[in-house]
This record gives C-alpha cells, structure tokens and sequence, in this order.
C-alpha cells in the first residue's frame, strides 16, 4: 500500500516547482497554498465532482479519467469568460480494486499525465490537493479570473437576441454510447468527445463583451437553456434542424437518437450563448481564431417557455435519476 | 427521489443571500462564483474531504457531519493564520442508503444546519457547490484571505524556539475509542472534540507575527511534528509530560492510551506552533483572549530527529492504512 503522503508527493504536485509568475506564494506541501490575485480581477470560482460509474466508466483509461475531471470544472469558468489560472484536487481512491501495488501507481501515473497535461494546455497550476480512500472519485476545484463587470453570466439575455452553441453537440452521449457498446478506441471522434472534452477557455474569452448571457452544456442543452431562460426570464425558439451535430453522430446512433443525444444527452461542454444578431458575425470571426465555430440554433422571445422542441426529445440527464428521464 | 437541482437550492445555498459586503459579486446559481479578493491580501486555499466510515462514522448524526467536514478545512486556514472568507461544498451522496424520502432531506436538513452554522459562526459565505450520486464524502475547499507576507508556514521554526500547542490533545481519538464503545451522548466532551472539533482561526491570527511556524494537527502529534520539523530542517526536544491532556480523556482511556492518543491519534485540529521565547507570554495573552490556553511542550534543536517520545508511541495515524501503525 502507498502511503499518504507518498501519493501526494509523487502524483499530486505539479510537475514544474509552482512559481511566484504563476501568482503562487506558496505551493503545494503547507496546510494550504498563498495565491496571489491579481488587481482588478474578480475571482472566478467553481467545483466538480466526478464519480466511477456516474461521470465515466470504471474502466476508462487513467489518463482520461484525469482529463475530463479537470475538463468538466474549467468548462465552468469558460462558460464566466474567465482566465483560468489555479486548480485543487482531492481524489478519493479505493486502493484495494489494484490487484498489485504496480496497477495502482501505473493507473496512477496515467491520471496524472492526463490531469498534468490539461493544466498545462490552459495554463492553469495545480495549487493543491488532498488524497483519500474511497469510492473512486476526484473533486476539482478551479479558480480562474475575469477584469471585473467582465464576466459572462446566464442571465443577460434579451428578447430578440439569438441563441448559439459553439462546436457541435451530441458527442457526450454519443460517445458514451459506443462506449457501452465496446468500442475502446480512443482515437474514435465520439470517444474522444466523451472522455476527452475540451474546455472552451479561449472561446469564452473571446465572447466575453459579445454575448448577453453564456453558460456550458453539460446537463443536456434542453436542461441547460432552461436555466438560462429562468436566469434571464426570456423564452426561446428553437430550430432543432440548425443544432451542429458531431461528425459521425448520426452514422453511429442514427438521426433521431443523435438528436436526442444533442438535445438532451448532455457532456458536450460547449458554449451555450445568446447573442445580440448585429454581433453574431464579430462573433464566429472570433471564434474561427480558436478553431472553432459557431451555429445559431434559434432566438429569444418574449413569451416565456421554449418552443421548437421535437416530441420525441427528452427532457434532460440529472444524475441523480440515473439518466436522461 | 429528490432531483439534483432542487437538492442544490434547498440545502446548499446559503440561508442569506450571498452579498457584495461579503466579497460575493455573484453567488451560487450560475456556472462559477464571482469573488471580489481585498486588495494587498493574499489568497490562502486548501481542500479537504470527508469519507464515511474513514473520516466520520456512518452514523454520526447529520449536522455533525456537516460541522465537522467544514471545520477540519478550515483548520487549515486557521494554520496559515487566515481570515476564513468563503467555501466550496462538494456533496456526494448515496441516497438509496434512505428508506424513504423524508429520511433523505431530513438528514440533509440536519447536515445543512451544521454546515452553515459553522460558516455564521466564522464570517464564511458557502459561495457554491456541486451534488452527486454515490458514496457519501464531502469535499470542502475553503478560501481564506491573510495580508501578503504575513502568512504563517511550516518552514520558519528556528532551533531555540520553543515548540507549543494551543487547547488539549487526545479528544480527536478519545472520542472515536468512546463513539467505537456505544457512547452517543453528543454533550460528552470527548464526542464534541471527535464530532466537533473547532477550528482555531481566531488563534491562529492571534499568533500572526509571533510564532515561527504554525501547522494545525491532524495526522497527529508525532506525525505532523515530522512534517513541521522537515520543512523548518530542526530536531525537536519533546516534553511529553507536558502534553496538555482533554479532560477526561485519562478517565477513559487510562493514563498510557491517553498519552497515546495525544501524541498519534490525529482529528485534534489543535494548532501546533513554534515560538520564539521571548514571545511565549504574549502569545499566551492573546490567546487567552479567544479563551484558549497555550502549553509549551518541548523545543526546537539544530540536531535533526526528535527525541523524547514515550516508547510506546505509534508513529502516526495514515488513513490509507486504515488506523495507527
């Protein structure tokens, strides 16, 4: 058995030695880490658990396992238009599903390159952490900035606005799917959308000013603008026909499952955005900067509700239901 | 069944709404907080979960769990000599361990009542949180803010320095031997001090700008003076017989258990200091002003190791270990 303070040592801390130019006083290894905020900012802060068998699959390979548990958290601040900046992680691991103490530091080893590999990618310093036993699971706390009266919220939205998702949808539960079905290749688009999303930091920021309201897609876009549409007290039009459907979707699940798995499957982590139309154009411009594009699938009404919904969608994935009721 | 979204508004927001006096732009009900950091402050972070039957037993009543995953965190800001200012909760929850629903929110009830009655107590705004299906643990990370180089760390004790401990030891594990034993009767003092333990915020900015090095204890005595005395590279000359003992704790433990738990049990969340000695009196002054005593329990050497631990000490409590080795 790993000891404690071995584990942390050896997988938890940064890769690099945290350093004053990433705003860290004082990293990992104290009762708890200085930051150093810079001024003007506000701070933006959000956490995420992931669980076996609810958030992934109890044998989704380490390194995705370590990804997406930090993906899913700094999706939140892209959705605020933040600057992700520091990371906490507390893992809860149950040793004793390793048959050999070398499964479980490989497995190990493997989360965190994927965890590692994400900080980096979004310039983002793991500050901190806490390792316990237990049911798999790891909460992920991101703290990122935005200048102040800056950041995107669900509630900004105005009639007459459209409504717009960046990317394409449906890659969550597709993913899921085919994972279910037993395909392990993780080169496949829909796994890779599944057990690899990518947070939408650049896209947020580059929208920030442009959107009137923004939030991230990860109940199911249906559930999600309807948070935004009590946010903002708006309804919305939809023209499910326009939704930008992941590249192999409909080949894999079909046409009405993958716009059931658009709709309402949820894990896409993309932006959800309403946007005055005169700004739409400056919008997908920006975006095309990120490599990533921008589909108007309807537009904010006045008369509350949503419209434009097909009948056979669902209404939304909660956890706790144990799926899309 | 209780959905995820209405578990989150009825239990986790903060009873008040969240305000700009508190240093809340924007509260819970968005994808991420909006926090407004004081200027010339630094950002002082840390996380810490709770898991059933490792952290707190399966029946310990509900606002003491909620208590205690809260304060064992903030303990930890206490170490650092920080303002406590705002919390995350991450809640994981197993509900099918209910026989019916209102078994379900009544112990959700409860567990918020705790929570936030600790967070009243020490100025801390809950400023969002997450819910999830599974085994019940509860990751909190706490942000607390300490005026920029006035931190207190792990890395400053000095050889001559005396070594001190605020309150009395030995409750964490006294009262887990008493809960283990039947005992149920929460006013029992040595329950309190498993079940609530309390964080020494004010003590610990009390000490700001006397003591050398501050850490609080929750591994134990022997085991957190071991990281103390590798992060300040001193040796420690332990006093063992004046080890300030909770009351009661003799009584039912016996004399040499009691020791023991004083010095390996862990769950104490007492702070562990070192001073200078000329500073012994003020500290002392300034913490009987929070109504807590300061014992001085041995002192700093330039030769490494510690010495003058009883024989039949353990080394320390690991929870991957599963109690005292």
């Amino acid at each position: 058995m790993l000891a404690e303070f071995d584990l942390i040592r050896r997988y938890m801390m940064s890769p690099q030695e945290a350093q004053a130019t990433d705003g860290v006083a004082l990293g990992c290894g104290d009762d708890a880490t200085l930051l150093i905020p810079q001024l003007g900012q506000q701070l933006v802060v959000s956490v995420d658990t992931s669980v076996v068998n609810i958030h992934f699959p109890h044998d989704a390979p380490a390194h995705a396992v370590g990804h997406r548990a930090l993906a899913v958290a700094l999706s939140d601040l892209a959705a605020m238009g933040a600057t992700s900046r520091w990371c906490l992680m507390a893992l809860t691991l149950d040793q004793r599903v390793f048959k050999e103490e070398t499964a479980a530091e490989q497995w190990l080893a493997g989360y965190a390159r994927g965890f590692h590999a994400l900080c980096q990618q979004h310039a983002t310093t793991l500050a901190g952490g806490d390792v316990t036993s237990g049911a798999l699971s790891i909460s992920v706390t991101v703290m990122g900035e935005v200048p102040a009266e800056l950041a995107m919220t669900r509630s900004g939205a105005q009639p007459g606005d459209v409504v717009a998702v960046t990317g394409a949808l449906g890659g969550g539960a597709g993913g899921l799917a085919l994972w279910q079905q037993g395909e392990r290749d993780l080169t496949h688009p829909l796994l890779q959308r599944y057990l690899m999303p990518q947070p939408r930091l650049a896209a947020g920021i580059a929208l920030r000013g442009l959107a009137t309201a923004a939030m991230d897609i990860s109940d199911g876009l249906l559930a999600d603008l309807t948070h935004l549409r009590e946010a903002s007290q708006v309804g919305v039009v939809l023209e499910p026909e326009a939704l930008p459907l992941v590249e192999g979707l409909v080949d894999a699940l079909g046409r009405e499952a993958a716009l059931s798995a658009a709709l309402s499957g949820g894990d896409d982590y993309e932006l959800l955005v309403t946007l005055s139309p005169d700004n739409v154009a400056q919008a997908r411009a920006q975006l095309a900067e990120c490599g990533l594009s921008l589909s108007v699938i309807g537009h904010c009404s006045e008369a509350l509700g949503v419209t434009g919904v097909p009948a056979q969608a669902a209404t939304g994935w909660q956890h706790f239901c144990g799926g899309a009721q």
